[in-house]
């Protein structure tokens, strides 16, 4: 949640005369986004997100992710469509920040996601492999295997009161896992661009249906099995730290619907959820040590990575999720 | 700036099951609003605010206030109006929360009014006072002048870091500041409902026209001069610290045009200014020296209006703000 930019109604207006929008109605800032200052407005022409791109999201990644962005609407995903300025380009300056004009896409992010859509967004995260694979650029995901251990790092040394719990420190628990990691994490699977951000926030429903993706600013090429590995720790496990495999049947049976999976990426499963799970563990534990003092934003705590983690570690065969 | 109540969609449905505004399509957390929980919300019958009111929010002042949008709307100012449920009640509850829903209101809050902006303020604010004088309900100034010195009081006594530029020390200041405005506070003037609350935020603009006042959540009965007397505070003021006489004026020339003042209503500009001047000190003060662990609110530093205290304390006439 967080407006970092604010944008006042003379600059805005100036910057949409750069397009052919119409006329300004009104503007809000919105609380969605954490990387971005976010405002919903409206034209007499329609509605849009304006997004402001703050410091830890990279200019120079905006052409993938906007181009991307324009390749999955222009070829039949329900997401949003950056909109073009008259002169052809896709994102200009703001106050400052580059800036870009979305268009809106109605719906709401589930609070408590069912089967059904757990199976729809199976049957939208194959789509989006399957057309993506098309998209002729491509970016190195930032938050590999690699970057793992230096994330580590840069939380420092004190950990321990973070997860009490176990009993070897959390520093250590970690540095196990990454060895564990870095020795078995899987060659030659399927790859392409993945959204690598795939969590209920960022997947809209209407009247039960999907009605849209949002957020690619992770977007990146990897695994195709580690985007479901996400998915796993982020939309199947209950608030009571249990796994409901039968979410994870229905995502999957909503995926191979789409594209099949390959035994290799199956099989492979386990690793990539421990994976998946000490990624996001790891982004949470650096902005849980280090929340800046006039931060809008309430970091979440690690904790439930870490209880997914450990659960992850205790799989020895695919079949265990409920996969088929 | 603030989403306090998360909302979810199941819940939301549930609440929209009490009106007749059709199916929910999406629903966004705006950074609207200090005291309460805001969302900008879509139906396919339109858009709509929904307002959830915390804790700063009494509950038994809720029919004062939306009875009052109400009345205001109905009377052909350009407000908001609540929208009522299908058994007739304004308000009910969401997530333990008293809650309403609001028609939304197109325009944008300017950061940079000019003098036409402050002639059509004077106009809708004495649009405001004669129409809201009919409505039956009222409401104590919960802000007037016997709460400034227990809310000084409530500030503790630690206060000269916060101006250290003030040589008797602000505590000195605020208390002699106290003394003199119980001595001298005007009797007998013209009073009733006022908004007691126009900021800029509050008040929508669009192509250059007023299109609307929100936030009624400080609306009480008061004298009218002394809603003026907040405007000359929130509006006049330019960043550099300097009165802008003629903004003043246009303000006037508006607000005369529709409730030509009282000549004691003009006389007592100066201290009703010195007023609205404390008034807004001191609740920034009050929440600069209490802001929350978790606040995701930053507080406004009192130094603005220190200095247009400091500045009205100046003022000998009423004419010196250029007001005829």
């Amino acid at each position: 949640m967080a407006v970092y930019t604010d944008v006042s109604e003379d600059a805005l207006e100036q910057f949409l005369t750069r397009y052919n929008v119409g006329q300004l109605l009104w503007c809000k800032g919105i609380a969605e986004g954490v990387e971005n200052t976010n405002y919903i407005m409206a034209t007499d022409k329609g509605q849009f997100i304006l997004t402001l791109y703050e410091a830890r999201v990279s200019e120079t990644d905006l052409p993938f992710y906007l181009g991307l962005m324009n390749h999955l609407a222009e070829n039949g995903l329900e997401t949003a469509r950056p909109i073009r300025q008259n002169d052809g380009v896709i994102y200009s300056q703001l106050c400052g920040k580059p800036a870009a004009l979305i268009e809106f896409l109605e719906g709401v992010a589930l609070k408590s996601p069912n089967n059904q859509s757990l199976f729809q967004l199976g049957v939208q995260s194959a789509k989006f492999h399957l057309i993506a694979a098309d998209f002729k650029l491509s970016r190195k995901n930032a938050l590999n295997l690699a970057a793992w251990r230096p994330l580590l790092a840069s939380c420092g040394d004190n950990l321990s009161h973070i997860a009490p719990d176990i009993k070897i420190g959390l520093q250590a628990f970690l540095t196990d896992e990454l060895n564990y990691l870095e020795a078995n994490w899987p060659q030659n699977l399927p790859q392409g661009i993945i959204h690598a951000d795939l969590f209920p926030d960022n997947v809209f429903f209407m009247q039960g249906e999907l009605s849209g993706i949002i957020d690619f600013y992770f977007a990146c090429n990897e695994l195709y099995a580690y985007e479901l590995a996400i998915i796993i720790n982020a939309w199947c496990f209950e608030t009571n730290g249990e796994l409901n495999i039968t979410k994870v049947k229905a995502f999957f049976r909503g995926y191979q619907s789409i594209r099949p999976l390959e035994k290799v990426e199956l099989e492979a499963m386990p690793i990539l959820c421990r994976g998946a799970a000490i990624r996001f563990l790891l982004t949470r534990l650096y902005d849980w040590i280090n929340v800046p003092e006039d931060a809008l934003v309430i970091p979440k705590k690690p904790t439930e990575y870490i209880r997914n983690l450990s659960f992850h570690q205790t799989i020895e065969n695919f079949s265990e999720y409920g996969i088929e």
